[in-house]
């Protein structure tokens, strides 16, 4: 029998897919799960982005040239334009779900071995990509006691090898929900231009920025042939299904080398890319009520979180995620067992272990992150049983 | 400025694709051109598949099961039982189109520096995804001669070493249209249980078998641990802007490594697994009615390939491709005079250089390929255009 790749061994599984199971098994025994742990949001996609795609007219379900539909890019410069990101269609490559731009990004800035700086906690899936393309993720700790703030300059520099290649953010956080400020994304510029690294940020909740303004690595002067921007429709108008993405730089190297990886997967989806075009054209106050009801439920569950005793969570500037750290033994534990031990009121909490966020071994053992992707009533009702599960906790510290 | 990866660099563009401007330019001139180059055929999608999509009524365009919807995976079980396959829906994985089954099969199963043994000429996206999990393809060569039947047993085990962890059809050929026998998996069965090797097998054009029976891979028996199939709907439907596909295998350990990949990238498109899954619903008669189409353009065009002096185009088995040898000094500078210097009757053709199929350099130098994708009448236009060419292209042999 012939045995698989060391690469398909190495691959970590999906953190917050592997609890399902056990939250199957609670919901088959009646128990109510509160979803908290996936990046699903209960928001509804725009009618009019679905309509894009249920009143399309043509005759073939045609490949669309690989860097996706020329209209759909021109929109796309429309779109950036309103962040001051001045760009040209061919600066845009239409990606299978942002999850492409950044396999695209690695794959096309760095080889087998090459290492890539990530402050953790960061994003799980960033550590697949990495093991596809056989690249390095050097984690650089930032702690929950700063609200997940930039680590100093000098944290990165101590870590620079001449095999770091890049640098990657998510801005605002996944999972986090740490907003970096202009401040930050200077220290960032200051350090890549001194190393001559590249840097991806990937800015899929750009829109959901509560306190402060965003700011994207896009609009930092002088960083054209550095910056590498992921981006995605999914969270934006709640479509993740829709496996729409972008790759977008202004340099012209890594363009033509990510548009051979588009060649040799074909096309990105037909159907989803009329969603994205129409989505562009959604009115101006779209967002304006978006981000009220996501802002009004971190404002929920970041309070009652904190009232819960010896929880803290730090507020959180954008995105739709919070980190927090519980008074508890293990994470992975603890949300193991609320799906099999616990309930409260036929109840219960499905949370991410903090650990699946942080390539430091050790680091998250006491924390969970929190997808406030529920609507208010039904946060209310997780913190409540939350509160209630802490305090039964065998493993509570 | 930083530099991008050697992979990126050494990835090839498409063969297929880098002529597209200079048909645009003809185009321009008034010139119709007849695209012969790319496997986007003419034939309309089912409606039942687009309405699929179209008359769908969810309101929240969610991310799918990673493996895809367990409905779709239902349904497709169905689909591979009237071939003999017996699968249960845990051995299928939805993939992004048949191109992310291959990067898919590829990761999983060899890592950096293996070979895969593939025959040439070979569908020429083989490669990128070889360059983006940094595997070695061994070409073995194939003849226009023998109308591209599998080489001797002997040619495979030349090339075997300790690096070798696969081989890899594609079953009916693109770009030959070779049908390989029963006989012939025999052999490679054969060799792929003496030397303990994957068997990677592409049948996206299953259903387009003219002559004879197509035996696929999946029904070798103990070859369970050894055989990948990947497989799309893009070409059976006629759907290739849906980007759907499916790696399917028995052998668990490569499930498990290719569900890492899967859950990496979240999940394959929402809308247009709709489609997927009403496309096996089809009525019984329509590969019927399509294969009976594609083999009458099959026989115009092999017969008035044949008839053109100097030209050879062995019949062919199945897909909609043929290679024909034509009497010329370079394939490529042909196809690109064809679309730059000639026209008959204001047309020319556009045909993909044999070049770009094989691995070993200097091999294809005086083929092309040609997909029989468009209408009788087109393809009878398209062979006299050809003809004319050839009486006057200043590099004939």
């Amino acid at each position: 029998m012939p045995t698989i790749s060391q690469r398909g061994q190495m691959m970590p599984p999906s953190p917050i897919r592997k609890l399902v199971p056990f939250a199957e098994a609670a919901k088959k025994r009646g128990t109510t799960v509160y979803h908290l742990n996936i990046g699903q949001p209960d928001i509804e996609t725009p009618e009019q982005v679905l309509d894009a795609v249920r009143n399309s007219h043509f005759k073939i379900l045609e490949y669309s040239h690989s860097a996706g539909n020329e209209s759909y890019r021109k929109k796309l410069t429309e779109y950036y334009k309103r962040f001051d990101i001045d760009l040209t269609a061919q600066q845009i490559i239409v990606t299978t779900g942002g999850s492409e731009a950044i396999l695209f990004g690695f794959m096309s800035c760095l080889d087998q071995g090459d290492e890539i700086i990530i402050p953790e906690p960061f994003y799980a899936n960033y550590n697949g990509f990495a093991v596809a393309a056989g690249v390095h993720v050097v984690p650089i700790s930032s702690s929950i006691e700063t609200g997940f703030a930039l680590p100093p300059i000098e944290d990165f520099e101590k870590v620079i090898t001449s095999k770091t290649k890049a640098i990657m953010i998510c801005n605002p956080n996944n999972p986090t929900g740490y907003l970096y400020s202009q401040e930050e994304l200077e220290v960032l510029k200051k350090i890549c231009l001194k190393y001559n690294l590249f840097l991806f940020s990937d800015e899929a909740y750009r829109e959901f920025c509560y306190s402060g303004k965003h700011f994207s690595a896009m609009n930092l002067e002088g960083m054209d042939n550095n910056v590498v921007l992921m981006d995605t429709i999914s969270k934006r108008y709640s479509a993740c299904g829709a496996r729409i993405g972008a790759l977008v730089t202004k340099n012209q190297a890594v363009l033509d080398a990510a548009m051979k990886f588009a060649q040799a997967r074909l096309s990105p989806p037909s159907f989803e890319q009329l969603a994205g075009e129409a989505a562009v054209d959604l009115p101006g106050d779209y967002f304006d009520e978006i981000k009220a009801e996501y802002q009004s439920r971190r404002d929920i569950l970041v309070k009652m979180l904190n009232e819960i005793p010896g929880v803290f969570c730090p507020n959180v500037g954008g995105a739709f995620y919070a980190m927090a750290k519980l008074p508890i033994d293990n994470a992975d534990r603890f949300c193991q067992w609320l799906l099999e031990e616990f309930e409260y009121e036929k109840q219960t909490v499905m949370l991410s272990p903090g650990t699946g966020f942080y390539a430091t071994p050790g680091l998250g053992t006491n924390e969970v992150r929190l997808a406030y992707v529920l609507n208010r009533e039904d946060i209310t009702k997780a913190m409540i049983a939350l509160g209630k599960a802490l305090e039964v906790y065998p493993g509570r510290v």
